[in-house]
């Protein structure tokens, strides 16, 4: 649904005023923003938990960076499968309404609060931040600030940090990739499937068995040694190929893939429940269904990884930066990412450049699982006009997940970060 | 109880009759074997599942080497906690009586089979066995047979095998143990507590945090950072000095501490549980609170994990040799051990010497958690006679064992090796 459609809501749009801080932030006139006003700024806004319809442009009141804080003028964000969670607030213990959601971005220094060190004005960066991102300016402690590699590109940093830093730590910290290993990863046109399939083709003969839809199999085939089309059973399919298993089980599907994915392992092998950004390509119908068997996964007994002598993790990257303080071990491993960069090792995949005002269709894409490697929001971009069939199917998809707003009862069980 | 009090249970013993195969088993005569006939050999021989008196020493065939397997003159068989478990047959899928129990021995190569490379007769060897350990002479495939380091003493070795490598597994394999991380282990002056302080100490800045009985406390005190004893609340004075808490936790002590493990664990963190030989220096009251407990374990919510950023694993060793064919990933690591032992960086503390016949007192001295290191049935040892006291208190330990020998029923649930 593109912004201009936004005036049809009104009724709904009444709604939400109880919700809504900025009241100015409803009128159709931020579409086109100054961007000379120093302090006022364009953000991606979620007025309430629910549909595409929650989502707007508009001004805030421009941020400026506290101590310890480093502010950047952003060049482009990162989309991600949480996002969508977020907007919907299945996430566990989610924030307040009105908010700028996105968890990472980058852009140029612009302004460094007092001490910080490491940063100049004019530096080219990546950042995580905790909501926020989605903005032409975003303030945020410099330990979650990187130099980006001067060959990198913005929209390459902003698909590069969530997704290879995910891969990264779930493959070689985790678990502990090696040499002649397997790993099973679903989703695998997906920016984390991506990232993972680049990594593990950095270690000398492993073997990487994928899902993803039967479209993508063309642009990823180089990437992935087995490739399987995501409606097949994997197991079996894995199993004519490998019947001892895999070593290393990715999962980001949803809980009811637990026992299939521990029934798939060899022994010392790892399964690695994922989740939140990267989510982003759920092989799901709906993202109600898969959040529905997200919490409804099976408990492990430990017994049973006893005797079978497997390992079953959870990693959580966003938990692990915002709530868990290790902003330090996140740094050693993107230090070491982009020496992998620098030697032309791996390569974000980016799949789609999004103006702001597009993030409904950029969701839409998501959520319909279109794409090959991260979506990403071009701060700078205008909007590219939509045809009529286009605006049909956004709206359609609004109507679909409208209907299951009733989940929202249970929103306290999802384990995301808020 | 020495062998000479099992004449005076002559009316238990009938009661065993139709577990017995070999009849003659049951005379004292045994206990001076010659060991001048080619045929035969000393084994110790559990009879059927039950209490102490069910183990005698007695004359078996001498085995003879099938194609591809090595026969080796034992001269130290290492005694496990496991090894009391087989006894009461509290084992998942026990077993047939009469057998031979013990899963490791070192010994010389006396003869090997058709299509055996690598050996030559007169090699010392250490190796694992699925049982039949506890004999004169074992028969095994080559896979499961090492040559020993030169400097090796016999009882090294049988203490070296089943701790040092499951110790090695965990905290490299499962776990990724690395400079400046930290590790809880459980009865720390024990063969597998006293491996893994040994590894720990390989590696720079390795924090090891140890729970034992305080008795053993001087003794060990050199190889663990932060001792405790075994009955203080080892959570509550892990916190005091780490209040994050550890990297690693190695649990053989019972599934209910499998939370109070979890809770300990940093960021990406490891909790193992592990068992089979390991379980040798368990820290309950009665092996049969320990079984009981062990298979009582609390099942573990994969949501947690990815909230919390953390790992549970299962280790068995046995399984991992014996039922997942994994011989050529142990091989690797006994190289590595071996390496670290011609370097002096570790070395397996013995701490004492059995002979066959005195297999009882053994059991018990492991039973009572009286050991520090490992218990070593010294094959060419003569029994020693014992005091009068000491036969009482192992008479007293039995009694309470066939009190609890109704808890055998639930020995299906049981999660160790055959």
């Amino acid at each position: 649904m593109k912004p201009t459609d936004m005036a049809k809501e009104g009724t709904e749009m009444t709604e939400e005023t109880e919700h809504m801080i900025e009241k100015n932030g409803a009128k159709e006139t931020e579409n086109v923003v100054s961007a000379g006003d120093p302090k006022e700024m364009r953000a991606v806004i979620l007025s309430g938990f629910g549909g595409l319809n929650k989502l707007r442009v508009t001004k805030k009141a421009m941020p400026e960076p506290q101590e310890g804080e480093v502010k950047i003028r952003v060049k482009a964000c990162g989309l991600n499968f949480l996002d969508l969670m977020v907007r919907q607030g299945n996430i566990d213990s989610p924030p307040k309404t009105p908010l700028v959601p996105g968890f990472e971005c980058s852009g140029i220094v612009e302004a460094m609060g007092e001490n910080t060190k490491g940063f100049e004005i004019g530096d080219r960066v990546m950042t995580f931040v905790n909501y926020n991102a989605w903005a032409e300016v975003v303030c945020t402690p410099l330990d979650y600030v990187y130099n980006m590699p001067d060959d990198m590109t913005f929209p390459e940093a902003a698909a590069f940090s969530m997704n290879f830093v995910a891969a990264y730590m779930m493959l070689f910290e985790v678990a502990n990739l090696r040499e002649g290993m397997s790993v099973l990863v679903h989703s695998a046109g997906g920016g984390v499937g991506q990232a993972v399939a680049q990594l593990c083709s950095t270690i000398p003969g492993v073997t990487v068995f994928g899902t993803a839809s039967s479209f993508k199999h063309e642009a990823i085939k180089d990437s992935v040694t087995h490739l399987f089309d995501r409606n097949v059973d994997y197991v079996q399919e894995v199993k004519k190929i490998s019947p001892e298993g895999v070593d290393i089980v990715l999962d980001c599907l949803s809980g009811e893939n637990t026992g299939k994915g521990l029934g798939l392992l060899r022994p010392l092998g790892t399964y690695i429940l994922y989740g939140s950004s990267n989510m982003v390509t759920g092989e799901t119908k709906s993202f109600f269904s898969l959040a529905k068997s997200w919490w409804q996964v099976e408990k492990v007994n430990p017994i049973k990884l006893y005797e079978e002598n497997k390992v079953i993790a959870g990693f959580s990257l966003l938990n692990l930066l915002f709530k868990q303080g290790r902003c330090g071990q996140v740094k050693t491993v993107v230090e070491k990412l982009f020496s992998l960069y620098n030697q032309k090792k791996i390569k974000p995949v980016v799949d789609s450049l999004w103006a702001l005002e597009e993030v409904k269709e950029a969701m839409q894409r998501i959520h319909d699982r279109g794409n090959i490697g991260k979506l990403i929001l071009d701060v700078e971009k205008s909007p590219t006009p939509l045809m009529a069939s286009d605006s049909t199917e956004t709206s359609e998809a609004g109507e679909e997940e409208e209907e299951h707003e009733g989940d929202n009862d249970n929103k306290e069980r999802m384990p995301f970060i808020q």
